[in-house]
Parts: C-alpha cells; sequence; structure tokens
C-alpha cells in the first residue's frame, strides 16, 4: 500500500466521464451511506480528452486537478486509487502502468478487449501487490448477493441450470435500433472489443460465475441487425458497424449444469433486463434488474401445499450490506446504490487489506470474464462448441 | 372423406388412455363449447394393451367399444378420425395404417422418434388425401394464436429475436427429481425417442416455428442428471436412463433471428411454465402458460412516455376462437379449454374440408418438429452447430 | 329426500338460461370430472319466459323437457333439484314452492332482492328439510377454499383486517361504460334489488363472510355515473337507472378486523377482478380471480432474509377438489371449472346427505349476505354506520 | 426572501435528526443530480435534543453548528430555510417563529397535529411571504407526478374512484406487531397527533388529493390491536397505546367520485406498500411504491383486441424530473431520490421564487390533509359519515 495512504482518506484519480459520471457520484455518496467510512476519498484527479469536458466535469463533482495524459495522473502522488472508466482499448496499458506505480485499480467492464490482454493487467496487478477490482457492480445489489450466498448455502441443492440474460434498448427513443445512432466507439472493435456481448453481455457472463461456477465451454451464434451506420463526424457518411447487436450461447458449467446466455441491446419493452435464474435440485432462485428489490426463491423443502416462488424484498437488516447501510430502505434501493456498496467494499478492502473476492470481481474474474467472451464469440466463428480458454 | 360421414357425427377411435383422458373429454365437451358443432363427435372406440383399463375408460367418458388391438379399431366401419394417444413408438405403423384405411389422424406430439418416421407417416397422409394434425394444442390458447396473428399483422416489425422455455416438474411432489421415480416409458429411448426434448421440448420448438418461422440451425446440450432408476416391475432392480433430462440449445430461424431453447423436467417452482419472447425491430410479444388468458404485448409505436409491455386479457370475443366460445371467459379459460378448441378445429377441417394449417399443425408441421429434435440431439453429441434437416 | 333418489342419478329442472347455460354445462361436465359421479345428473327440463329461446336452450344441453311455466316444472316428478338461474324478483316465489314441493334448491346469487325475501326462502328450505343452497361459486376455487382452510388452520393468526374488492366492466367493448347500454333488468330494482352490489359486490362479501367471519357494521357511499339509458325495446326514449353503478364500503366484523368492500361495473382495465387481501397478525393471504390458479400467502414465520409472499400454484393434488379432480391441472384451472366443482359439492351433499356448509354457502349464507347489502345500501342512503341486521 | 440570499448559496438549518437524515442526505445529493443546481445548499445547522447525537449528526453530515435550542437555530442569520423534521407537536411553534424570522419552511408531514394547528402555520406563512411547503415527498416520484399529468390531460376521462392504502410493518423484525416494541412518540396522541393515519395515512390522502381531487367526506373506523406497551424508560411497566394502528374509510370526493382509504402499520408482507389505483371513464392507472419505478396505465382507446395495463417505466427523459436527472436510470430508481427530487423543486421555488404547488404540496395542502385526517377520526368515533372542514 502507498505509505501516504492514512486510514482516514483516500486519493482517487478517475480516468474517463462516462461512466465516470456514476463512480465520482458514488465515491462522493459513500461516507453518507457508511458512516464512519473506511477512508474518506479525496477526488484529487479527473483525466479524459477534452479539456472542456474535463474541467466541467471537476467542477461538478469536486475533483481538485484535471489531466488530459493520464502517466501524468497515475504519477501523481496524492493518487492511491485509479479508477479506470475509459472504453476498454486502453484500459490495459493504463492499468499495467497504475500497477507498476504502485496503485491499486478499480477497471469498469469488460476488464479488456481480449482475455490475452486481461492476463497482462492481471498479472501486472498480482506482481505489484495492489488491489484489483473489475467493477461489476450488480454483485453489490443486495438480492445478488444474498442469492450468491443462499445458493453457497445450499438453498437450491445441486445447481442444474442458469439462464441468464442481459437485454436494453439502450438510451434514448429506440436506442441502437434507431438506424440514424452514430457509428461510436461502441460499434468499433478496436475500441470495445465486442458489441453488445461486452457492453451487457460481460455483467450476465460474471453474474452466470459468480452464481453458478466456472462455465466449461459455449455454444454460441451472433448477428449484426443493422450493418452500416452513419460517421459521427460525418452523418452523410456510413461505416461498418464491426461488432455484434446480440448473441445467443448455450453454455456447460464445470460442475455438469446446463445454462443459456442472452444478451442484446435491441430489445424493445426491455429498459435494463438483466435477468437470471438458478435452477437447482431442490430450489430455484431468479432476479430480474428491472426489480432490484425483489428476489425470488422458491424451495421444495416448503410442503407442497404452500410451495411457491417467494417475493422477497432484500433491503431489510438481514441482507447484505444493508447492516451498515445508511437507512433501511422501506421504498426501495435503486440503480446507482449498487456503485455506492461497490465503492464502499473496495475502499474497504484497500484500506484494510481485505480480499476483493468472492463478494467482488477481481483481475482473475475480469480474465476468466474475458475468456467466456472470447470463446463465445470464436464460437460462433467457428459454428461448433469451443472449451472456454482453449 | 368416408363415405359414410354425414355433417352430423364424426366417429372417433381412440387409441391410447393417458393424455387421451384429455382428448376424451374434448371431444364430449366441443358440442357444449361450439354450438352448432361442425358434427356430433360419436365416441366409437378405445384402443389399449390393458383389458380392465380400457373397459374402465370406456365407461368413463362413453366409447361405444373397446379394442385390445388397434388394427381391428382402425377398420371400424364406424371409425372415422383415429386420435392417436399413445407414446410415440407406434405412431407411424398405426398412423400410417390408418391413413391407408382413409381415416383422418389426429397424432399427439412427438409425430414421431425420428424424423425418417414422421416423414413416413406425413407421405401415407398425403397420398390417402386425409386430414392429418399433430396435436400441438398450445396453438389453440387464445393468447397464442393471437401472437401469431399480431406478427403477421407486423406488430412487431422484423423479427430478431425468439426465446422459448419449457419447464416443469412433473406431477406428483417432487416428480422426476424424485430418484425413486420409476424407469417408465418416458425414459427410454426405444418408446419415448427422446426425453424431456421430446416430450416437452417439442411443444416450444412447435411454438417457435409457428411465430417466428423456420429454424435452420441449432447448437445444444443435454444432461442426464438421475442416470439410473428402479424398474418398473421390480423397484429393488435398477436400469439405466436412456434420454436427457433437460436441453439447452442456441437457435438460428432462417430469417435471420437468433434464439433459445431450453426444457426440462426438473425445474422446482415451474409448474407448467411454456414461457416464450419473440423480440422484433418495433416491439415484442411475451407468453407463459401459467397465465395463459394473458399475452404481454410491447410497441415501439406507443409514445416514450406512455410505453411499455400491455397486459392483454385475451378472452374478449375479439379474440381467436372466442367469437363462437360458448361464453365470454370474465374469469379466465383454463389449460383443457385449448384442447376444446383444438378438437373444435380438427373436427371443422374435416367435416368442412378446410385446412388444418396454419392454425393447426399438420404431418408436415411434426415432421419438420422432428428434424429440429434429431438435429438438437445430434448436435449435443456432436458438438457443432448443425442445420436442421441436414 | 324426495322418494324416487336413486344413488345413480338425480333429476335436475332448470330455471332461467343466462348463468343457467354456465350451470347447464357445469351438470354434464361434473361426471367427468369427478368419476365416478355421486349421481348422475339427468336433465330433466328447463324452463323460460321465451318458447324459442328455452327450445334451443333444451336442444343444445340436451334437456328433456321445456317449459314456460315453473311451477309445473318444480311439480315434474323426475325433478329432484331445481337449479334457480333467473333475476332475482323470482327466486323467493320459486324457491318457496320447490321447497314445499320437496326439491332440493341451488339458488344464484343474490338470494334475493332483500333480507326479508331471503328469510322467508331460508325458513322454507329448513322447514322441508331439502338441501339449499346459494350458488356463489368462487368459494369453489381450489385457491379460495385453501384460502379458508389456511386461515382456519392459523397460518395468518388473528384476522386485522379484510379488503375485497369485484370489479369489472361488462361483457363487450365498453360495457355499462357505453351510454347506449340499454335499460336491461340489471338497472330496475324491483327486478334486480341491487346493481353492482348485487350483481359483483354479493361474492365478495360472500368471501368477506366465508374468510374473514360475521360482518358487524357497514359505512358506505354508492353512485350513479350513468343516470339514464335506452330504453330496451323503445331505444329512441331512455329510462332512469334505479341501481347503483358503483360501491365502497368501510367495514367491521365481529371479531375486531376492519375492512373495505368495493364493488364497480365501470372499471375500464377490470376484466374480472374478484381481489381479496386477508392481513393477519402473522401473515397475510390474497388472492385475484384474474390469476385463478394462484394464492399468494405470506408468513411472518418464515425468516427475515427469506420471507416474502410466496406465489402457489393451487391445483396439485394437495389442494381442495384437487385430489379426485380429473386431471392435474399443470397448465391451470379456468373459471367454469368452479362451476363444475360447486356441482359436485351439490350433488354429493344432495345424493350423500352431507352439509353444504362450510364449504358451501347455504341459504342462511344468502340471507346473511343480503342484510350485508341492506346494511349497505341503507348505510350509504342515512350516511352513517349501520349495524348488519339491525 | 431574505436579503443575503444569493443565486448561489442557501443556508439550511435542520431540526430533527431521524427524518432529518434522509433530508440531510438529499440536501448534500441535490447539486449532484442536479447541476448545476438552483443554489448550492449549506448546511448551517442542525438542531437536538440529546447534544450528544446532534453533534454526530453534524460530523456525519458536515453541519457547520449544532443546537439544542431550535429559537436560537432560526434566529441564525446564515440560516434561510428551516427543514423541520421534527415529530408533530413542535411543528406549528417552530413554523410559526420561522417565518415570522423570514425563513422558508419545508415542514414534514403530518403538518400538524390537527387542521387547527396546521391552519396557524398557513396563515404565518402566508403573512410572512415565505416559501412553504410540506414534505409530502411521494409526489416527487416521477411515477406519481406523471400519473398526475395524465389525469391532469384527460387520459382516464372523468374520475370515477380512488383507492389507496398505504401499509407496512415498521422497520425490524416483526414493527410494531412486536408487543414488546416500545411505547414510542408514535402511540402518544399529544405527540404525534395520530396514529397509523398521521404517520402513513397522511401520504396516502395527499395523494388522493393530488390525483383525485378534494375529498369531501369520510365515513371510516379505526382499531388498536396491541392496547398496551412497554414505557421505553422503564420497560417493566405498561403504558396505553392512545392512536390507532389501523383505518379504513369510505370517501367522497367533490367531482362525485368514490373511494377507499386505508392505512396501518400491522401488515404482514408489507414492506411499503404505498398503492393508489384511480379509475376513470376511459381508462385506470396504477401504482405501488414497491416498484417505484413503474407505473400502470389503460386506456380504453386501445383497441378492445390489444388493449391491457401498460406496465410503463418511468425514468425515461419523457418523464417528470428525469430531463435534468444526473443519469438515465436504465436500472430504476430508488426511494431516497423522491427526496433529492423535493429537495431540487424546494431550492429552485425558493431561489426562483417559484410556486411550490402544484407539483408540491404547500402548507395549504398540509392543513387540508390535516381537515381529512381530522374528519376520519371523528368520523371513527361518531360512527357516521363527516364532511371534511365540517
Amino acid at each position: 500500500m502507498p505509505e501516504h495512504v492514512s486510514p482516514r482518506t483516500l486519493g482517487v484519480g478517475m480516468i474517463g466521464y462516462n461512466i465516470g459520471r456514476v463512480h465520482s457520484h458514488a465515491w462522493l455518496n459513500m461516507p453518507l451511506f457508511y458512516h464512519p467510512p473506511p477512508a474518506k476519498p479525496i477526488l484529487i484527479g479527473i483525466c479524459g480528452r477534452d479539456r472542456e469536458r474535463v474541467k466541467n466535469f471537476a467542477e461538478k463533482f469536486g475533483y481538485k486537478r484535471t489531466f488530459t495524459d493520464w502517466v501524468t495522473l497515475i504519477k501523481d502522488p496524492e493518487v492511491d486509487v485509479i479508477d479506470l472508466c475509459t472504453p476498454p482499448n486502453i484500459h490495459a496499458d493504463v492499468s499495467v502502468l497504475a500497477c507498476e506505480s504502485g496503485k491499486h485499480v478499480i477497471c469498469e467492464k469488460p476488464l479488456a478487449r481480449t482475455a490475452k490482454e486481461a492476463e497482462l493487467m492481471l498479472r501486472a496487478a498480482e506482481k505489484a501487490h495492489v488491489k484489483h477490482m473489475t467493477a461489476f457492480n450488480y454483485r453489490f445489489i443486495p438480492a445478488v448477493c444474498y442469492a450468491g450466498k443462499l445458493i453457497q448455502d445450499g438453498f437450491i441443492g445441486r445447481i442444474l441450470n442458469f439462464r441468464g440474460a442481459y437485454l436494453n434498448i439502450e438510451i434514448g427513443d429506440l436506442g441502437y435500433l434507431n438506424p440514424d445512432a452514430p457509428l461510436d466507439w461502441h460499434f468499433k472493435s478496436e475500441l470495445a472489443g465486442y458489441g453488445a456481448v461486452a457492453d451487457l453481455g460481460a455483467h450476465i457472463i460474471d453474474i452466470a460465475r459468480f452464481l453458478a461456477g466456472e462455465i466449461s465451454s459455449v455454444a454460441a451464434a451472433t448477428a449484426v441487425f443493422i450493418k452500416e451506420r452513419p460517421l459521427p463526424n460525418a452523418p452523410e457518411k456510413k461505416g461498418a458497424v464491426e461488432v455484434e447487436d446480440a448473441a445467443v450461447a448455450a453454455i456447460k458449467f464445470q460442475n455438469g449444469a446446463l445454462g443459456t446466455i442472452e444478451t442484446s441491446w435491441m430489445a424493445p419493452g426491455r429498459k435494463d433486463f438483466l435477468r437470471f435464474e438458478v435452477t437447482g435440485s431442490e430450489g430455484s432462485i431468479r432476479f430480474n434488474l428491472e426489480r432490484i428489490n425483489e428476489l425470488e426463491i422458491f424451495s421444495l423443502k416448503d410442503s407442497n401445499a404452500t410451495r411457491g416462488f417467494r417475493d422477497v424484498w432484500t433491503t431489510s437488516k438481514a441482507h447484505p450490506f444493508m447492516e451498515k447501510f445508511w437507512v433501511e430502505q422501506g421504498g426501495g434501493f435503486g440503480w446507482d446504490h449498487s456503485f455506492v456498496n461497490e465503492i464502499y467494499h473496495f475502499t474497504d478492502c484497500v484500506v484494510n487489506d481485505k480480499q476483493i473476492e468472492p463478494i467482488g470481481a477481481t483481475f482473475f474474474d475480469g480474465y476468466k470474464n474475458c475468456l467466456v467472451m472470447d470463446a463465445l464469440i470464436a464460437s460462433a466463428k467457428q459454428e461448433r462448441w469451443l472449451a472456454v480458454g482453449a
């Protein structure tokens, strides 16, 4: 741990200002939700390419300094942790330097464009003995975390099946279904790695691993439904979409369970549909992000006449994170609170040298996540079942 | 059409008394629900292997004669239609003879153990110019039929994805999750063809074809979760389960849509979960058999502020079958009514020489259904994507 | 019991052909659903005012004889039970004569236009020692019957609150919200007694009594939203609506519980919304007729982390009526099956001299039901709390 | 407006630290969610009776000064607005002095113990020409606010019925159903005014007025289910519960609509069940706080075959507050965000001299709210319908 880290403050260096907004908000709120916090975050610097946007961002959230060069930010001696919120293309470079500079790193998902890149990041982090976290924030929803605990405790017996989907229709009226939506970085493989699989699918793959164990092999198909889009800076011209709009996959787990994974950013009616159902020999558990406070659990141990899915409201003090949460959330917990819990956990692990896993995802999890994505995309191309990591 | 068929009566010969109960009930109820009926069904004969059970069955439902030999039943001159409700192993033999004898045939699903058998049945039926129907009764639920109409009418635009599952936990407290459940015919490939794929999966495959078009290729995995079971007649001994307990598949449609299909008869919490969601470029439609009267439809044409899945109650007079149905079903329609509608449609087609398709499934549909099942099982074995019918 | 009642047949005399269709259907289906039946119903006669409609009705359902005079039907020696399906205005006259003639009576709800009339019917039935039943068919839904059993068994502890509503929008596109819907008998107090309170409210009042005990007092308001309607036989003229379109009531139970009851036949979006929730000191139970197969139950005895409303599917063999029901209803039970169960219970009680209550409702229950309706309507007029039966 | 209010800062004086936690959190978050904010809130002082708790509270949220005497806080020249979060007993005294001192006031609900007290507050506020707001935060949920807009725009036609309930089981395992829960201020009429009616019912009454207009008369019943509780400081002794645990009411609106209102803090299974349904002649709207992001809307203008309740996700940019909200909430909005919106609106009105109403509730609304509560409680005692304000 860098010498100057006191138990009382933690210097944050943020890179990227899109999902970075949500992370910044979480850093500011964490000490209110968890009081006293493990450490008080100090927002040291924000780095982005556009000087004006960086400046506005800094003013809004209260960052002390602004940067357009991430090397300088990383080297800033007041920065203890790098919060990496850029598109995937620079994750590896930034992260490796940050680790080598002794900074802890929390990195947005997907960890990298490929497992190969992710592996570099994992090795650098392990070598540097810093804390490393892949920001799979949905693990920090009480319902999801509690699902993990129930499964761990044997509530559903032996796992037989995992069904997962993450579907939405992106921001705005028609989202990416609008053929006039411009060819932004999400559609470029060099920047994004993959398409819906990286943007949305990474989350549901992480939850599959979190709840049902390692995926051993996959058979997938992908589709590009809109093949060309207007160029952002020259809308009268069109460029080719390089990544998938949707993917489906049959999967097998190491433990013998089967499953399916689906993702699409062209799903009318689905606002933010991250859905899973884990079926076991003695019960089942299901969840939908659109109803974030509810976990549905079924047990064959209830009598035949009284059993049914129980719609459990997961924000009582008996549920994960809620013991220390600022207030019992009668009326419910929102999407952004998952980031607050995530930042709390990361801070707690950094300051008190606790393990990120198994509650949080490390770079190892991010790396395994990339292996699954790589296998999924390759399987679709090769039209066969592929072992993950093969 | 056999000469003695008057517009007023239709002689029914039933073979098999398990799902045969439900069909018999439907034959008796059809004239009450649809009055006047296209023809009054006369229950001529019931055929089964156990003389005592056949006799009881005949008494309960009012069959005039009993048979233990299906050839004799088929040859009975009063029999106009054969209703074939046995396990799949004798579907082909019975059906071919029935067709050759000039009898119309309605045959339970799956149409046969393999597409090869099904093809024989299809050819015999076409050659004999009789009406032939595969008893995919769920097409006759108003909500399902109406989903087909909406898609046909362009309500959801271009089809992008089909997600289907048919999951349950079979009859009784634990169903087939109970390791002491005996090794009945469902677990023997010679009798059943396939396992959960034939028992449940055939239905969801049919609905996939009905709503989203022909499936071009599949990539599947199957699992046997309980590998041995007690022999029915010697429970102290165990025999090998020969068929799958569950299957998952990624699928591609000829029209470019993707999809997934799942089936399991070991799904705690799922009573009779036949679920589908069809996603299109302009809307989505979803359905769950457990809420048989409701169809959920979403349209991007509704304004951004007022759009959401509409929970449509599909039993008004504006919905399929309900115009002629005996009574407007305020409180809702049950599972067995789907069979009544099915028998009505079959009778109407036989008596008035109408087409079974596209509302009902013919032997052609049953054959295509078998092709998909064959491909699915072969794909799981070969661990690769397989073209359907290849 | 009339002498000629054998254990094997029961002669049915039906009066009225509207809801009489549903009862006739149930008489015909009962022996199929419950085999062997307590007795085989023989449809002896149907009586109505319109000779042509009576004739068609008899043909459709197979009644042996037709009547336009109910006295003659009652006197028919083959008739063992009178099934009384007319509007309320002649319930008392018909029922009293039927009882005096030694016929068992099942009478549609509301039992009468007023409690005073109902009391005459109750006395006549008790004096004649015949079986008497008020046809509150919703008691015969497995979920509702099972709710009663759970409450009886103490599942929810001490009852604190009952909330009930029965709302719909009557048959057709706009139902009674259509100002052009004619002034039929439902709107005439001499024929119907009350309006929505009698048509729909009677059901929810019965369920309140069935589940939560006797209602001691009520405070109500009623409204007529459309005050005049076209005359049925002279649509160019309008007549006054004499009964309420909607009512709301606060209620108190003898056991100290509170409650509310609402009814309206002008509720857009509500197809057949009979909804109740019974709250107790240790749990709660809720039901919605629009999801007839589901009962939601909550117990404080489940642990704080795992408790939630359980969505119980109530058609397993462990639930009321389903033990003897013809087939386990995986895919669910429909509205008309409640009538089949009702007719089964009535037949069983008549033939085997069992008690109608507490599962079914007797004329005593029908009378108490009328007392609540009378108090409700009077309370609305007098603008004060009124004791029931005062 | 006090002279020193610049467009850039607003000095906040908080009194009370229970719901005061949630308000403080909202003051701190408002500038993050709405950037740039109408003014930057400066947390000047917190006042409470317990010096130690006040100090901790100040430290947690960053208040500059602490007070145990509210007069001194009010007089603090840096304080522009008083945020009044105490039990109702001192609302009138504090609020009148604050107004007379030229401070804007936001006061928690219920506005006062009685309408008489509330009237004093309203007159003081009007006389002082300060902004005054009753903190009915649920108006600031996008779904609720949007319901108001739809009704205003005629989406449901003429209002026929309003059904509202606010039910929960208070914090902890059994909440107030636990007979050992101590006799805190909620159970003392001098401190709380009323019981569940003031704590929960005030909210649903406010929503009734907000959506369906003025309530003209009520007929209610109340119940005390646990009559004695342990004294907080001497648990071996018990004291009498002075307020109701639950209430039910039938209501009439000035516009001719009917309705019901219920409230209870002893509702097993109900976490935070604020539920309403507004039925009109052309549609219906319903909402449940437990699913805060969803508004269900039904329109008779949709065709008979395609109409159903639409489950609208109300956090798109097309919905109230969301245009300026910090991020489009795909995954949803939580309970505490309603307070952020409320504080934003209050700040905007104070700083830019806008009207609190009709989006927010003024002291006039708080006063009318108290009139309804007074009538409700009096109606229960007098056992008759009572006009509101009579």
